[in-house]
């Protein structure tokens, strides 16, 4: 179902304009906001942007919703990169970024509570004088209700897990407006079924995450951020299965391919040789980064390193990380004006990376596509981003055949359509190819706990067979 | 509903025997074995043993136990301390211990491919050449698909986590007879609802787990083990707040009260001063390991530490390790000839440890009840093993008493009604103490993935209300 007029569910709209006044926002301007996505989907503004403030609220406007079989889509900071909180059925956009209260920080529990709108900057910011920090790193400041919803990951996962392993306990609003609490505050627990896990990662199709209890890290004594520079791609990657295989506790372990390092060059002036690199990170004691980082040396030279770089400094460690997290508009860099970026990313077993990777440049050069490459390769995980003419269709399509080539490949090598972008709307259709009949319970799953199918309709599950979609 | 004939399925046996010949056992001796369990749980034999050798099979045996409303316990080394293994409705034990290979072992990623009825010994007995090792340790030499479908932990898990860490991908046999594989081998993904941590710790009761892809360690270069006594056992607790607190990476750090000590003197004449002990592990680098047993001696220090001894040789180190895993035993020999063994456990945030051991302690005196407290407290967790009279109900309504009132306790410092030992039959009275209204969202997912409820009925979830249970 495509949205035809601004007023599909004009009941719907009216009850929330009473129950929310001017928190519910019709204007187009707000509407376009939050119809766009920092990639290709084609933008889909929602009927009507709502605001809550409480858990109360958004429990009755899920209510309301329920009543009226209007689509709610839960959306935060709006970095998803696969169109999670695009309202393409139509219906609301439930804006969380005034749910942004960092509720309790326990130093001595090592957790924090928080609203979902609260960005990961701003718990770092607001927990700093506490020695402790939230380390998941996706690069955007996203929200932590969009990270959990989306299971996001980045670049210290390799050292700290995702977003899977870093939330303890949720607070959520169920499709009936249930509000239900998931998991405790205890480090572990053997009581029921896993809810926590079950809304993480579901894209806002099962429910809307409200509260978040979050694990927090201590700074580490000692950091050490270095780069280093390779003849090959196939070299960095090899040092990097090496490394991991020697449980070397890597706190990042990120590539860049030549492409990426271009992109790194024009956007930001990075005066980096255009070479495939690793950007690395060091953390623990003064004594243990020593034995680290020598340890890496040791690996990286046997692969034929050919130049490396290390930063101490606070402000030089950012400087790089602030680099790194800029490769999304690094790589829009190379396309020039007016075009935008396809990206699309995969995870596979870690011995397979280097295959996964040569593939993936050999396969971009072939179709002549302007495609970098960058990755939490200490995951086995790496990012696509190819420049596109948005006006294009064929461009678009030699795009997206692109990312269904390296999805294929990457079931091939036993691993994941998606290492954490998810798959909102452009991975659908990958769906069946990578959970076979797993779908179908997912399915059931979907239909038991939203029979009305209010929650980010069209999201995530492939249609069934025999509906429009 | 109570067993009342060792036939109350007749037809499902009859078919299960045209299906699996002399593999559907139901001697006497055959169902007694399987009606056991570790605990003081009354036995429960089922009407038949039923030893698949393939998922094929488990799945044939599922569709023809559907077929006639037959309910499926699957068991494993029935190590399970909450009766989840007990056919308490009728129906047949499905017992996974003839499918114990190692299917793969994939050294450069760091996994291995494994059927349920492996236990933790023999796949790490397996692997040995390797290098590697699989940490979780529930103690008990526990099948890994037990280990997975109860959430196990046990001494390592406040370094690498419980099963719900340690577990990459699963097969299952739904309730229907499909087959599903959630999960991959590589190591994050972000496509689709997580089934993996759906099933586990779901006891059974959503699914059979006929294949695990777990997670491997390198076995680390230095490991150093050592025991250290305290006063009271409120300064050996604070000292283990302080230690975790601190960021210190300990393998394990294991809580032994006087009581407990006492018990492991009358089992294995440790020679212990009966006195708390902590027990530690510390694994890494040379450098390491001695960087953070200093790190550790200087905290405890702080707190009064009155003796520590290490042990760097393998068999000090396993010696040490195989009595603590007799702690179940040592709480028996307590209670001397004839007594059974009430066990409890209950996880709370760390930093009101000393305040949920110190009230465990004095409850139980306070009720002439002799138990012990043997506890992971680097995750909060810990246990308490009560000597029953078991032909004297009043004594087991005492021990009962107590067990509930540790888990309100529990809940009411943010902690979990169980860190590791799970609901099964025992805890199920406590389901809407700690998850309230996300109990009737864990019924909704049980009816829609096992609307005949025929996989472990009983279990997990509490009677619902008006129904005979």
């Amino acid at each position: 179902m495509t949205l035809d007029t601004p007023s599909a569910h004009p009941s719907a709209i009216d009850a929330l304009r009473d129950l929310l006044g001017d928190r519910l926002v019709t204007t187009t301007a707000d509407r376009d906001a939050h119809g766009r996505c920092e990639t290709w989907y084609p933008p889909t503004p929602p009927e009507a942007v709502a605001y809550p403030e409480t858990t109360e609220e958004v429990s009755e406007i899920v209510k309301l919703c329920q009543t009226h079989r209007c689509p709610v889509v839960a959306c935060g900071a709006a970095s998803a990169l696969e169109g999670q909180h695009l309202a393409i059925s139509g219906g609301i956009s439930l804006d969380m970024t005034r749910m942004n209260r960092v509720l309790t920080v326990s130093a001595e529990d090592l957790h924090a509570v928080v609203q979902p709108g609260v960005t990961r900057h701003a718990l770092n910011e607001d927990i700093r004088a506490t020695g402790l920090y939230f380390p998941v790193d996706p690069g955007a400041d996203a929200s932590l209700g969009g990270m959990a919803a989306t299971r996001a990951s980045g670049t210290t996962a390799v050292r700290h897990g995702t977003m899977r392993e870093n939330v303890l306990a949720l607070e959520a609003v169920m499709a009936d407006g249930t509000v239900i609490r998931t998991g405790s505050r205890a480090r572990k627990s053997s009581t029921g079924y896993d809810l926590t896990h079950l809304l993480i990662g579901s894209e806002g199709t099962l429910g809307i995450i409200t509260e978040l209890t979050l694990r927090l890290q201590g700074v580490p004594e000692a950091v050490l951020a270095a780069t280093c520079r390779f003849a090959t791609v196939k070299d960095a990657v090899n040092c990097v299965i090496a490394t991991i295989q020697s449980g070397l506790p890597m706190a990042r372990i990120e590539l860049l391919d030549e492409m990426m390092v271009r992109g790194f060059n024009l956007y930001s002036d990075s005066g980096l040789p255009e070479r495939p690199h690793l950007f690395l990170e060091f953390t623990g004691t003064p004594a243990s980064v020593t034995e680290q980082s020598g340890g890496f040396a040791d690996i990286a030279e046997e692969f034929g390193m050919q130049a490396w770089q290390t930063a101490t400094r606070t402000e030089e460690r950012n400087a790089l990380w602030s680099m790194r997290h800029k490769a999304h508009y690094a790589s829009q860099a190379l396309g020039g004006p007016g075009t935008q970026l396809y990206v699309t990313d995969v995870c596979v077993p870690i011995s397979r990376l280097a295959d996964a990777v040569t593939h993936a440049q050999s396969r971009a050069r072939d179709l002549g596509l302007v495609s970098t490459i960058v990755g939490h390769v200490g995951d086995g995980n790496f990012h696509c981003g190819v420049s596109i003419d948005p006006t294009d269709r064929a461009d678009l399509a030699r795009a997206s055949g692109f990312g269904h080539d390296l999805a294929d490949m990457a079931l091939r090598l036993g691993g994941t359509v998606s290492g954490e972008h998810g798959i909102g709307l452009g991975k659908r259709d990958l769906m069946h190819a990578e959970h076979g009949a797993a779908v179908d319970v997912m399915r059931a799953i979907k239909t038991a706990l939203d029979p009305q199918d209010i929650l980010n309709p069209g999201k995530l599950l492939p249609p069934e067979e025999g509906s429009e979609a």
